[in-house]
């Protein structure tokens, strides 16, 4: 059982550690469309690489999502989440070492260190109510593709593939309104090193993906999607 | 029978949502490449997440051809493109949502939704006839490779992969012609919402990829391209 | 049997058209990287949607490949390379008629109709040397790419994921130096109508690549890379 | 066995003459977006190309940890090195051969021939200990999706689209770093052609991807991630 939240820990470590680091070390070279391929190719190579251990949820809405359509026990789900914001965390705190003082002047409270945020001063300056949409329906989104591409049925060798691309769309669009979290955990862990405007709004980032997420297992659970 | 058109809706939803939003919100960050991917990685996530429900049409064309290549029955020819076109209208309309009020004077009607389009003022300014070259072509070697790709014997599961990367391919090269349709329902649900210009050019949109998409059908009813 | 031949004209075609004409319509705008993902991607979708039937060669030089690898007979290698060429011929023509007269002013002659070439006018302006150097190696790769990931207990499922991938990165990095041939079909047709520069030119597309594959097939007919 | 070592040569080869190749040829037309295609894509190719023969490690930090993970002998690992540096030496004088008198004034001391580095003049002026930091956990991380994807009851047939999309993430990240090695003969190919300072600083990228590699190999080896 130690193994899948090794497993967990490590895949959210990875997806934190190298997509907010393309936020902070390489956005001003790869742009929004770098970091989209970052996170989303973090998610696949992980898929493969410790899915075959834990299914690689690396995000507790994505487990939230899991454990309502009645895939997984509340036992796991419990150390399927503190293993992700254990990782996130950790990353995030490695991130920071790599570039304070590497960075000439780096500031991580006003550089950022990939947080997400909205409204004024965040990158295309949406609003609240544009953040709560975008981030509700991408995350429910997001985890229909990942309920339905692992059904019994599905050629699931090939969903690591296709939730990993979800991820990067999800990316592309988004960016310019949350810097995209649909994942709690990613969220939680920049927020901590960021300073006090990332902490103030990251209360979204744990709220509204889980209720995507869970949207989408009630779904699931109700078989309107199932075989 | 409706599991189906429930999943067509979410996925010609997912499609201009994710595709349509990326050219609206990210568009002057990602570009034309940006907005190729955002399209075709859409319907990769949903080739896997909805297709083992209903085959992830999420495009009449594309039914239509499926349609006359008689893999398809007149029935759900009729569902799938009722709930396609409604799945594309109800995107638009929350995009809008998402979009005005959000950006500073942001206009729908002339900033526009995402709409197709042709000609002096249209991107790169193309006249009818390349449109109606670009769309014809591209719908139908696009329906090639659905119908292809799908039939017995081939590595199906592969399928939702060549598929989205086809229509990659299709946006990168002819978003400068007119936007990319080769989807009635994905021109259909921002024309509404973009103004008059939108809707007067729509036609095209509903016309010409129908045709192509026929023609792939019958191409494949005739077992020229069928093991 | 002419199933294969209607299938590789149609592959043919498609990666000529949406390749080039990617380079024609959209290269201001998608630059290098774009137009490689376009090469690529074209040749991902047909080797799914044409493959069943004919194996998507779709370049002379890989058929030339696989027959002196003893994978494929005589008759076939003259009735592939004619189709193919056929196919890339028309894609030209088509799409000289889409951006004659639709792009203001422009002058296929001089503005181009993504044929190869190299030297003094000609992108990075390499000269004859590292342009033959290049085709001679990308070919021969690209080819032991083809040949290995469809040999008999390879994951052939995925060959042609890994074959277009292929051709991307050698867009990527070639597009420079030659345009990047590496198929003598996909050189002859833009040269046609592209005047008398791409003409004198074309010689080197048609002799260099063929060269390469010849090379790799003999390397997989004396089974050096076999099981 | 030598089909083996033939492999691990041209697969190296292929790695670093497409992936420098692009840094050097068409870096200031693709830049690090394009660059880190480059050298996941042409990973990708070889893993179908040449991994039926040899398992496509093409990298000296690879093997050293599926040999500490218990799945190579000793044997093979000193061929596989050996196989991999001279592939990858051979790529960089063939490219320096094609690059040199070509590129009007070009120095490949001054200009580079792809070759890893860092501090000030050296990309994003990153410090040695960010370099060594980076350089360790990414390894460790990319060599987890290997040993993990490819290990029994993984869907492997997937494992090299898995890795060779890890790899383009690790380049996104870390191009500003150190220009990304985790990989031993892939640093020390381009390092000899490339002067005196790329010399001086190989050592880092022999040690410490090494370090990274052996480190997964340890975790394999104790089944904390083997099902």
């Amino acid at each position: 059982m130690m193994k899948k939240y090794v497993a967990e820990f490590i895949g959210t470590f990875t997806l934190v550690f190298f997509g907010c680091g393309t936020a902070v070390v390489a956005g001003a070279q790869v742009g929004v469309l770098g970091i989209a391929f970052a996170f989303g190719f973090a998610l696949i190579g992980m898929a493969y690489g410790i899915g075959p251990i834990s299914g690689c949820h690396i995000n507790p809405a994505v487990s939230l999502a899991v454990f309502i359509a009645d895939r997984m026990n509340a036992k796991d789900l419990v150390g399927y989440i503190l293993s992700q914001c254990a990782g996130a965390i950790v990353a995030a705190g490695i991130l920071a070492m790599l570039v304070k003082g590497q960075l000439a002047g780096y500031d991580i409270g006003s550089g950022g260190l990939g947080q997400n945020g909205w409204g004024q001063g965040y990158l295309g300056a949406y609003g609240l109510s544009s953040a709560i949409l975008f981030e509700l329906i991408a995350t429910f989104l997001f985890c229909v593709v990942i309920l339905g591409s692992t059904q019994e049925g599905a050629p699931s060798q090939i969903a690591g593939l296709a939730i990993g691309i979800t991820l990067v769309v999800i990316h592309i669009f988004g960016i310019q309104i949350t810097g995209v979290s649909v994942n709690p955990a990613r969220s939680l862990g920049p927020a901590l090193f960021a300073g006090t405007k990332a902490i103030a709004q990251v209360w979204l980032f744990l709220i509204v993906p889980s209720i995507g997420g869970a949207l989408a297992g009630v779904l699931f659970r109700s078989k309107v999607l199932e075989k």
